[in-house]
């Protein structure tokens, strides 16, 4: 039973489907001139219009990258690097994803000057305290459309209106809203420049995704190479990558709101059950989350052993980022958003999608308090309370 | 009928099966804990065995990206980057792809000083040239193994051995010689520190490439974020890519002679052929050369209008680099070996493999001098003549 879609998604079939002949018969170089070369190239244009068609956006401003962590390093280290004679102020949150945040403390290696805005304890930023971050030399804002963690989803529209005001690039971090959030670039997305997005995570394969780049924006290249891309992305085409996203994002948007509705009526029906197992609290926003996520908090717990024993009962889920579980340490974002080290180390994220029936809610709901009654009678910290905090 | 293994490779169908595990049922993220997410651990790390093996090098010593160009780009900026404090000069030749030399570029803005060796006619690289080129401030050497344009193989075992007794981090774009070129980084390539490659020029998929590292090399990383490839190369694995390409090299290092002799024997028999046209001349070296390489320049001709002839009777083939397409001007391989502007121009690569036969041979001798014919009549320069240069 899968529950942790914000790591990594199935693919759908349809998707498989779109990428065979793109693996088998249809194997030319997008770049060459001759026949077999002009139908990867059309492919690639074919999937680059649905992309567009998704995000609102024309196909000229979408580059296909190799995945999130290039969009978000060629993003930020690209706008960076492009104006610095302009000013070396870089403005972003403390709960991005390691994508953003590592390079921005590589900048700062760099000479550049990092503002990481305080959340609240939902993880939410105020645009009027970002406002009152800019400076002068602000050349870039980051920030993500909504958390990989606890889900909470940021004023997007608002801290992009404020970006442009004052004439500075904003860039957000949306691989987990794509597919859950409707996007419109050239709508209510409007101020935002640059968007990195993920095919993994909207039933997409991986190794595949993509930077929106608004007409007109300053930005040099990261892959220096060959002209692929209109000379802004070198290396051959991963043609059917590219193909299955295109599928991918043509399916996860066309229904969105139905999408959401079915998830969201589970993960209320989840989120009610475990809350009343004592002493846990919920970790984000209770409102402004996506449809599908759930990260709770179990005091006196290891957060570690009960994903194994989740495991051993068939439960797939997470104690927080997948990208950071060869790293040790409390997850970055817990801590931004002020919950205690030693009650950070007990969290679980559960996120739904298109995997999850209400039959696996009940199955969760029968085997998870037992588990953390198991762990809790094991803890040497653990006296029997009975208050819910949340 | 393909003629343009050197742009990319059709995906040999057992490498497909071995794909499709991970496109379909086994597409839990690795870095996950619970048991999906190991078995895509365990594939990656199945894969990056049989890379070690087919390269003579250590699974640690490997690490995946999303192709040749983000290997050549990490190899050159990464080891730039990291030892800057010690030098700011690089040392490389002007015939390697643009996937080194525009990163070289970059540099060259960044403060840094590089060399472009001088190479003979044939394109190669003499290793006295480069010894007399190293000055106390090198930092790094980057010659690549064999070209993509004209197949000259490099002595990458004397440039090592050069490299090594001053001390200097050689790097060498082996894409080309993956699979047609046996290499040993325990044995004769000992001292080659860094090697790119890419999975879709030996029969395996696009989008995945790999970069060796030697144990103990300084550099900086090139994808910031996650904690995947041992915390040196952030994001989510592509898992079936990587899967794809293990295969890949395991099938196309099993018997490199075998493969060697039967397209060598076709290449020669076509050469011999083709060499009876008049005003030909062949580019590169006559004998150090890929087995599959053939690269021609006839006078009085364009390249392009040659392709597209050789295009419509269903021969794939190229005029340089496929990389280099979409830009324009004579290659600059050429140009480096000194063949005139007007001549390059008139160049067709032929690059054979698993893909050919005889009678594909046959076919191109049959029709090639034709087409020659054709396009010299309409060119208002040509004279007839009947000495072919080589």
């Amino acid at each position: 039973m899968y529950m942790d879609h914000a790591a990594t998604t199935f693919i759908k079939p349809e998707v498989v489907e779109t990428m065979l002949p793109f693996l088998k018969e249809h194997f030319g170089n997008p770049s060459s001139l001759y026949s077999i070369g002009r139908e990867g190239k059309e492919a690639v244009e074919t999937a680059r219009e649905k992309l567009a068609k998704a995000l609102g956006a024309r196909p000229e401003e979408i580059y296909f990258t190799s995945g999130g962590t290039e969009s978000d390093n060629w993003a930020v280290k690209g706008t960076a690097f492009a104006r610095r004679k302009k000013g070396k102020h870089i403005i972003t949150t403390p709960i991005e994803h390691h994508a953003v945040l590592y390079p921005c403390e590589y900048l700062e290696t760099q000479g550049f000057d990092v503002t990481y805005l305080p959340v609240d304890e939902y993880g939410l930023v105020d645009p009027a305290e970002l406002e009152a971050a800019i400076r002068e030399d602000t050349i870039l804002i980051s920030v993500m459309y909504a958390n990989n963690e606890i889900g909470t989803i940021e004023p997007v529209s608002e801290i992009g209106k404020v970006a442009r005001e004052h004439g500075i690039p904003f860039h957000t971090d949306a691989v987990q809203a794509i597919g859950n959030i409707p996007l419109d670039l050239s709508g209510k997305e409007r101020d935002v420049d640059m968007l990195s997005l993920s095919s993994h995570k909207f039933y997409g394969p991986k190794g595949i995704g993509a930077l929106y780049i608004r007409d007109g924006i300053e930005i040099d290249n990261y892959m220096h190479g060959g002209a692929q891309e209109r000379e802004k992305r070198a290396g051959t085409e991963n043609v059917a990558g590219i193909m299955g996203m295109g599928k991918a994002i043509e399916l996860a948007t066309a229904n969105i709101e139905g999408h959401n509705e079915k998830i969201r009526k589970m993960r209320d029906r989840l989120r009610a059950g475990i809350l009343e197992i004592p002493e846990c609290r919920l970790n984000g926003h209770p409102e402004k989350r996506l449809s599908g996520n759930l990260n709770f908090s179990f005091e006196y717990i290891e957060g570690e052993s009960l994903l194994l024993m989740l495991d051993q009962m068939g439960i797939c889920s997470s104690t927080g980022s997948a990208c950071s579980s060869g790293s040790l340490g409390p997850s970055h974002v817990l801590s931004a958003i002020g919950v205690p080290p030693e009650i950070a180390q007990g969290s679980l994220r559960l996120t739904l999608g298109d995997a999850n029936t209400e039959e696996d809610i009940n199955y969760v709901l029968e085997v998870l308090p037992e588990i953390v009654g198991k762990l809790r009678a094991i803890s040497p910290f653990y006296k029997p309370a009975s208050v819910c905090e949340k």
